[in-house]
């Protein structure tokens, strides 16, 4: 069938293909199959949507990214026919019966996933049968590898390239602002490549962003690595590791974390950006994402394990996930935080013992130091990490002078108190993170929660316990009502349980 | 976030509400998430789309429909926010976990899906955390129960209701075609819903179209079932367990078809019309849906079990399913071939024998008949079939004065022919249904196949294989690429294997 293209005013990362529903009728096309696009020698095979009045008949609605993709103007004629599906398809059938998938099957999958060859019910069909069946090391491996290989990479011609990582789910974790100086003043190599928060409050990029920069170009990011030693980048400004931007999205509806991706997704970041030696921080604690000592242990030995494989040495850091690291939750407010423990040369015990902590063991993996810890806090306090630190800014075009106090937070504040006397017995992590959010959090830097008592503080009636911090009165009146909804730091009496007593 | 309604030229079986990306980042939501809408003291829970230049910033982008549910105007200044999750999201995740669902938890999740609450990824996630997890029968009644419940049903005050069902999978099955007006006319009530075509060349609606108007309310069901004692009516156009609909359009792309699902979907909509009697069809064989007989068996007992705790007596017939029924694949040739068999009072012996056999098995299960198929066949050859069938065409509103050799088919035809002597060895079900899709089928009524050798029969070279039917030019050269490449009809000489031969 012949159909004029037409540019939609639809955004999208996706490429899009409209059809009214008469010619998508006349082609035997359903909502969801695929068309093939032809013109002269040029193809393109696309998923279809189905319009009634956007898309005149005759006419095929597309967006300026699938035009240039087959360099053509709006207006011209293109010949529309169905397609078949691609083979990735049925490898995920083949997943879906339960089956293990080869190497080239997955591998097809990857490059479908980074091509928008796939659907979002193909794609949630991947994931979740990979999650429901399993995946063994050597499809992991290879997931792995073909997430590395269908996006960019960095190179460095000399030094040791290391990287950390987080697993989330604790508020407040701006320890990467402390561990990237420290460890590149040491002269190792860190190209930090760091999320935005998607159900957190902060992440590490929103974080960095109130500094720096951190829309940076793969290009950039080798740039700066070189000259300093160290960068905080958003990693979704690159195009590394595509597939796992895709995954996430489908993953985030439901708040899946199958393992299979899990590791995958981490490794490959780090495979991409050419890291030897890493570090993973496993937080587990009541309300983290991972609850048990056991679990985070099984995971630590997975991830040691793909490590081997991919020839990355791996050294996993169980660590404390019960409560928040540091008292500050929010982009600025975090940002604020961890300025101000290098500029004072001490801080929060829980955030800089896990800052140096976690630095520590790259020193000591990449044979710098054999109590790496305590390298890492020599470092810190001779005020070397904030000059590092300074540095990085400036090479990600911030300001580099700027003191932790000149950090601007929301002008709307409130502060909730304690009812009653007696001890802090458990944050939870959840209602700081939501109280966050509904106050703006990460969208509005200045938005987030102060924690005033941490558990075990104890607490006196009229005590303050957080203050939230808003730019908007309206978001500010919202994490109010979420903050009396959710009990975030429940203070119970010094006596929590009693045994024996008679009635 | 107050936001002005808008209006999009969108035609969409779901509820769309976009925002401007930057009133999505403002409200800190991501495609897919929700947002509730209030007005006054009206609200409604949405799934987000986000969009660029299609809606200003300021606007909310939305379809009439949502409008009206809502009772506004476009134009209308409406309250807009995050909103969490439904229930079922958690329901669904814990299906994911391997847990066994309760009756509520099932009825929540399927009456979200009819009021649009699960986005097609959360369904997804359901769907083939189903099928990977299993449900056990409790769970699969109360799936069943929950699309009866949540859709239109009909009630008769008198007569018995019966009904069949042909699991898909063989072209040219245009058996209730027969079945309905063969069985109406002994004085049973046969309100038969039946579908379109989705992968196959015709669905009996599709069929029946040729003929009479299949696009019936529930209403009109009732009542032409009420005065002549049958219909085939085309059950996309009433509410019957609306919830099938949706879940076969998620697992249309992947061609998935879960146990559980599947018993649910064919019982439900017996359930809802007031069935007490069904016959379920179970095709098997090579290249059939189903392809042993253990599996056939096993989905019998299946079939019979869930019937037994909904209340209905269910008979299932394990049919030959190796090749197609009749010659005709194809709305219009598919019509024609019913049409004539009734008029000459025989036809192709695979088509009578199926037709006439299932009517039987009704005649017996409501002990009408002890020797059902003799009775079928007495009432088939005495003419009461054809006459019952213009009486329903009539109800339905078409021509029932038709004869089968005026009703028109495809003018564009191309006939395969055999290029060897031997024995017609094997039909490619798969290819005969993808030749007469590519002719046209089913958008183009007279497109088609018609098969002019089957199994087992002998063929010299020169013979016509097959005649392909189509409307168009364009189409038929399609089919014959297909059929070129596919080899729908395989030939083989008459020793097919030898043993034992010194080389």
């Amino acid at each position: 069938m012949l159909l004029k293209t037409m540019v939609l005013p639809i955004k999208s990362g996706r490429p899009i293909v409209v059809l009214n529903e008469a010619d998508a009728y006349e082609l035997g096309v359903f909502e969801g199959d695929r068309v093939q696009v032809r013109y002269e020698k040029r193809r393109g095979i696309f998923t279809v949507q189905i319009a009634k009045e956007i898309v005149p008949q005759g006419h095929l609605g597309t967006t300026d990214f699938v035009l240039k993709g087959l360099a053509l103007e709006a207006g011209q004629e293109v010949e529309v026919f169905p397609a078949r599906k691609p083979k990735s398809v049925e490898f995920i059938k083949k997943k879906i019966g339960g089956k293990k998938l080869d190497q080239e099957e997955i591998r097809t999958i990857v490059f479908d996933i980074v091509n928008n060859a796939l659907s979002e019910i193909e794609i949630a069909s991947f994931v979740i049968s990979s999650m429901l069946r399993g995946m063994d090391f050597d499809e992991i491996e290879w997931l792995t590898r073909a997430m590395i290989e269908s996006g960019e990479r960095l190179h460095f011609d000399r030094g040791t390239v290391v990287d950390k990582h987080s697993i989330g789910g604790v508020p407040g974790n701006k320890i990467s602002l402390i561990i990237v100086p420290t460890v590149a003043s040491a002269g190792l190599l860190i190209p930090k490549t760091a999320s935005r928060a998607i159900t957190s409050a902060s992440g590490t990029a929103d974080t960095m962003e109130v500094l720096a920069d951190v829309n940076l170009s793969i290009e950039e990011i080798r740039e700066i690595t070189e000259k300093v030693g160290g960068v905080i980048a958003w990693g979704g400004a690159t195009n590394i590791a595509p597939a796992d931007d895709r995954i996430i999205r489908i993953e985030h509806p439901l708040s899946l974390d199958p393992r299979p991706q899990l590791l995958a997704s981490v490794m490959a970041k780090k495979g991409a950006i050419g890291a030897r030696h890493v570090v993973i921080d496993i937080p587990y604690g009541e309300g983290a994402k991972i609850e048990s000592g056991e679990m985070a242990r099984a995971l630590a030995n997975d991830f040691i394990e793909l490590g081997k494989r991919l020839g990355l040495e791996v050294v996993c850091a169980l660590t404390y996930g019960g409560q928040p690291i540091g008292r500050a939750v929010g982009p600025a407010l975090e940002a604020k935080e961890a300025l101000k423990a290098m500029e004072e040369r001490r801080g929060s015990a829980s955030l800089l013992e896990k800052s140096l902590g976690i630095a520590g063991l790259l020193f000591e993996t990449t044979g710098i130091a054999n109590d790496g810890y305590s390298y890492a806090k020599k470092i810190f306090e001779s005020g070397k990490t904030l000059e590092k630190f300074r540095e990085i800014i400036a090479a990600q075009g911030g300001n580099e002078k700027i003191k932790a106090d000149e950090i601007p937070v929301g002008d709307k504040t409130f502060t909730i108190t304690s009812q009653r006397n007696g001890i802090a017995k458990k944050i939870n992590l959840q209602a700081v993170n939501e109280i966050a959010r509904s106050a703006g959090a990460p969208k509005d830097k200045g938005a987030g929660v102060y924690i005033h008592k941490k558990r075990g503080d104890v607490v006196k009636a009229g005590d303050p316990l957080l203050t939230i911090y808003a730019e908007k009165e309206w978001k500010l009146d919202n994490a109010i009502e979420v903050a009396r909804a959710e009990a975030p730091i429940v203070v119970s009496g010094m006596i929590l349980e009693v045994y024996g007593r008679s009635r």
